[in-house]
Parts: structure tokens; C-alpha cells; sequence
């Protein structure tokens, strides 16, 4: 086992933001689903999402002081926050969530900015329309000059592989932007018998492997070979996925003839963020993935996080160079920052 | 890694029966989805339901002797055989089902008779209806003798675990039936991107997961300690689900309420087939779900098959006794056969 002094150089790819408050709608028929907030108990507050408490925050979601504050104890120098992804609104008219998202968009730039060097983000982009959604990635990399965007694993339905996306991610090989693929509005509702928390714990991860998956059997860093995208949740189901897919492109003509390059080689060249909450499954994910793949992931501050993240890659077993890697390393290739941060 | 002489005293748990020919309907409306057969190239037959040729299998899947030919090639002593999970109908006429059903229980039977030994069955019971369903796992276990039945992963999209079915598996545990749960018309279809085939490939470990924790989110083996359930291929994405579930359990109050027993302890309560093709994989689940719950599964006869199952177990590294139990003993304890096969 690794015998390394606790680090503090970590980057968390994957942490999120909620405003303090939501802008006033303008336009002339305020969707239904226009976030807003009310009081909640201290340093909370509720988002209210189509008239009901969708979730309630605490205030370290948009205080960059408090975030800092709790950096260090995570063995984390930089935090890459991204909006909630309820926020991303791929559901709502493309105008309409360009006003909310360009809202989130200078939000974060404004936590940036407090976090001095700390805190980078991820911007939004209405993905249901390819002009305007390019036109806010322009706005995100060139104005504000975040290193990519958070993308939902789906768009109304359909996975973020599918081809129609694909003006998109010509536009983020071309900004050399990062895409953060998360979970959202997952497929499998249907299939869960329990409380609400299970869309969350059991529905994401289902829906970022078939995302994951979806971006395979297209062919995407086929066609665009310098796209650097990363999927939440450790790739979610993927991991299960993929030796099936992969003796399965072996097995049927028509899976090889769609699939250009081998699905085990294929997930090779995709990001994931360590988000699995247990040492056995980190390590199958870097027998699966490859140790140059996987990077720091927390979904703070929601109650849902990981809040030791680097130790539990420090404690696996690995290599000082792959600790090094998993920690640090990897985020800094896919966030495209290797002359800001190493030396 | 252990060296053992290659063995051939294994069990599969997990291959599949098409009937040479169906029967015909005895009834006043035919079934849209009524099976039928067409010829197709030597050795093989056209299975068309619905006026659609849905798959082509080889004699393999009715012909004992061939299926005995192969079993010590694979390194088996014992093969059980369930239906082609498509003839379920779990979606047909309760009546029009149970008829469909019986008869294909019947051809195991008389397939069972011709294997010497070698051949077991498990059969099918119309989950749509509880009553028909257990009075046809009355016949199946107390007439033809089989250790068990096989079940959808979902009954007409309902998972399951979902309560519905608790008469059912409470007749199980009464009757000392195993119950073998098999992929079928699985959730996320709308997820996939590709060529038909992925409907198997990724849909079908996606839906194992989402049934193997509807099992565990609703306690079914707290409430039936003495039922024994296996999952296919693996149990599908439950190993990437698990720690999140675990997880989850401990921050989610409303989860910690419904679920009454660790979901990580429920896992390793619960059997799976080895059909993962791919030997780190295999090894997470030994370490996910317990070196007692783990049985060898091949889906033979179909050509998305695994020729090699006990091979892949013996040269996997684990200790001889880990072998026997995943290659036999843990096959022995599912279908309740120690006696009728140990010494």
C-alpha cells in the first residue's frame, strides 16, 4: 500500500452549484418548471421547482467562503462546480433555459472569481437546441473562460451518443472544451419500488452507463478523436456494461459493423469521476478504465457526497504515480489545465 | 493461481429450451404472439412470434443428445435448462399462457428424462396471474420434479420485487422451489443507440440490476429468509449499483425506513450466474456478493453463449475451494440438490 503525507492537491471534477435566488422570468409566459427559492432553516434555503420544494440547500452551494473553508479537510485544491443538474432545464423552451442558464453561467463566474484559484466551473448549455447551445458554450469558454460545460446523460429521452448531438461536440472539440456528462431524469423510474432517493441512488447511475454506452456504440471519439468527455458517478453502470458489450461486438455482425473500434478500447479514451463510494468498486473502475481515466468526484455540498474522497484513493492500494493520477493528474488533461496548475 | 486438473463436474444453472415445434392454440382467439416454427438451414429453425422471425436456434436447444455431446467440453456434469426467456408471455392471456407454459414445461420434462442425469429443468409459471401461477409451480415442482422455475427479471414492467408477487414467493419457499430470474423486455430500450442485438447486450444486465434491487429495497428475503433467488448474467448492473445503494441507505432517512436490512448484507443473500464474460469482472462479483452466491450460467445454446465457463473460473485465481463452490457446491445449495448429488 501507497505510504504517502495526506495530499491537499486534489481537483474534484464534480461538485455543484445553486444560486442564493433565481432570477425574475422575462418573457411573456413563465414556464412552469422557472426554479425559485424560499427560506428553509438556518444557511438553507428550498428549491422550488413547479410549485414544489424540489430540494432543500444548504447555503454552501453558492458561498465560495464556506466552500473554501472546506477544501482542505477533502484533501482538495481546486473544485470544479457545475449547476445542479435539475438547473440544466433541457426541458424547457430553448429560449427560456438560455435565460436561466446564462443566469447559472455568470453566477458561477462570480463564485470563480471569490474562490481565488480554488473554484473553477462548468458551464450550462440549452442542449434541446444545437445553435443556441453552441452559442452559450462561446459564451461559457471565450467570455467567461471556464474549461467546458456540464451536459445532461440525456436529453429529453434521448442519450447524449445520439448523432443529433453531434454539432455540439464538433464546437467543444473545436473550444477545446470539456464536457461533464451527469446524470439526469434517468430511464428505469418505472423499475424502482421504494422512496423517492432511489431516483437518485439506483436511476442515475443506470442512466449515465447508458449514456456512456450510447457514446461508444456511436462512435463519438471515433469521429472526434481530441473531445475529452467525463461521465458522473464513476460511469455509473458501465462498469457491468461493458465486457458484455464487449463480447457481444465480438458475437453479432450487426453490433461490429456499427462499432468502429473495440467497446473496451472505446471507454479507454472516456473520463469518469471516482464517485462510488467504495475502495473494491474504485479499484475494479481502474482495472476497467485505465488509471489515466478516472478523476476526483464528490457531488458536494449536497448530503449525498463523498467527504473523503482523496483519502479513499490514497487508502486503495495504488501506486504513488497513480494516486498522483487519479487525484490530481487526470482532471488537469481533461480539464485542459496542465500549464495553469502543474509547474 | 490454482492448479487443478480440469474439471468437468460443473453445474449451469443458466442455459436455455426451445421446442423442435409448438403447439397448436386450443382456444377461441389465437394469440397475436403465439410461437410458432419455420424452417430454416440444417440444424436450425426460424422461432416466429408475432409474424416476425424473432430469433434462429439450432437443434441444440430441443435435442438432448447434442446438448450432452457438449456439456463435458464445457467442463458440466449438469445442465439446467429453462425456457427461451421471450416464451415466458409473461404479456399473453393468464389462460393462453398457462397452456403455452405447460406444454414447454412438459418438453423440459421429457428432455430432463433423455439427459441420465445430466439434464434438469426449471419451468415456467404465468406470473401474470398468481393463482394460475402457482398452481402451474405445483405441477412443475410436485408432478415433474424440477428444482425450481424461472421468472422475468419484470412482469409487464413491474420489477420483480414489487409486492404483487409475494403469494408467489411464498408458494416458493412452501414448496422448496428455487427461483431463477432471467433478463426479459427490459427497461432503458429508449437509452440504447444501435443495431438490435443491444437489447440483450445492454438492456437485458440493466434490467437483472434494477429486479435484483427492487428484491433487495423491498426486504423480500427479510420477509421470506428461506426463499432462494439467483439473478442472470450476473445479476447485471447490481454490482455497480450496490455501494451506491449501500450509501444511499445510510444518508437517505427515507430509504434507511423502507429498507430493513443493509443492502450490502441483502446482496450477498441473493445468487447469480457467472456469465460475465471477463475474469476481473467475475472476480469484483466473487468479492461483491460472496463466494457462496455465485453459479456457474452460459446461456447456451445461443450463439451469445459462454463456451468456457468453468475454464474462466478455474484459471481466475481463486483458491480450490472457491472453485468448487462457484463451479458446483454453490449450484448444489440454489437448487436444493445436495443430496441428490454430493456423496
Amino acid at each position: 500500500m501507497a505510504t504517502l503525507a495526506p495530499c491537499t492537491c486534489g481537483i474534484d471534477v464534480h461538485a455543484h452549484v445553486v444560486p442564493e435566488n433565481f432570477p425574475a422570468y422575462i418573457g411573456r409566459s413563465l414556464p412552469a418548471d422557472w426554479p425559485s427559492m424560499a427560506p428553509a432553516q438556518p444557511c438553507h434555503r428550498h428549491v422550488t421547482i413547479a410549485g414544489k420544494n424540489y430540494r432543500t440547500v444548504s447555503d454552501k452551494c453558492w458561498d465560495p467562503a464556506k466552500r473554501l473553508e472546506d477544501l482542505p479537510g477533502m484533501g482538495l485544491a481546486l473544485q470544479v462546480m457545475s449547476p445542479m443538474p435539475e438547473l440544466l432545464s433541457h426541458w424547457m423552451a430553448p429560449a427560456d433555459a438560455q435565460q436561466l442558464l446564462r443566469f447559472l453561467n455568470d453566477q458561477i463566474a462570480g463564485m470563480v472569481v471569490d474562490g481565488a484559484g480554488h473554484l473553477a466551473g462548468l458551464g450550462a448549455v440549452p442542449m434541446q437546441d444545437m445553435d443556441l447551445a453552441i452559442r452559450e458554450l462561446e459564451h461559457v469558454v471565450k467570455v467567461l473562460g471556464f474549461p467546458g460545460v456540464e451536459v445532461g446523460s440525456n436529453i429529453n429521452g434521448v442519450p447524449i451518443g445520439a448523432p443529433q448531438f453531434d454539432p455540439f461536440f464538433e464546437a467543444c472539440e473545436a473550444l477545446d472544451a470539456a464536457v461533464f456528462v451527469h446524470a439526469i431524469r434517468p430511464a428505469g423510474m418505472e423499475r424502482l419500488v421504494g422512496p423517492p432517493p432511489l431516483q437518485q441512488v439506483l436511476g442515475y447511475p443506470g442512466d449515465v452507463g447508458l449514456a456512456a454506452a450510447s457514446v461508444i456504440t456511436t462512435n463519438l471519439l471515433v469521429r472526434r478523436p481530441k473531445l475529452r468527455i467525463a461521465f458522473s458517478h464513476g460511469g455509473g453502470t458501465l462498469a457491468s456494461l461493458l465486457p458484455r458489450l464487449q463480447q457481444g461486438w465480438g458475437v453479432f455482425p450487426a453490433l461490429r459493423d456499427a462499432v468502429q473500434q473495440a467497446p473496451a478500447e472505446q471507454a479507454r479514451r472516456l473520463f469518469y469521476d471516482t464517485l462510488v463510494f467504495d475502495t473494491p468498486t474504485l479499484r475494479h473502475l481502474v482495472a476497467s478504465f485505465g488509471d489515466t481515466q478516472l478523476m476526483v468526484g464528490t457531488d458536494y455540498p449536497f448530503n449525498f457526497h463523498d467527504h473523503t474522497p482523496v483519502q479513499r484513493i490514497e487508502t486503495a492500494g495504488f501506486d504513488a504515480d497513480t494516486v498522483a493520477r487519479l487525484v490530481q493528474h487526470n482532471a488537469e488533461r481533461f480539464l485542459g489545465l496542465q500549464k495553469a496548475i502543474t509547474p
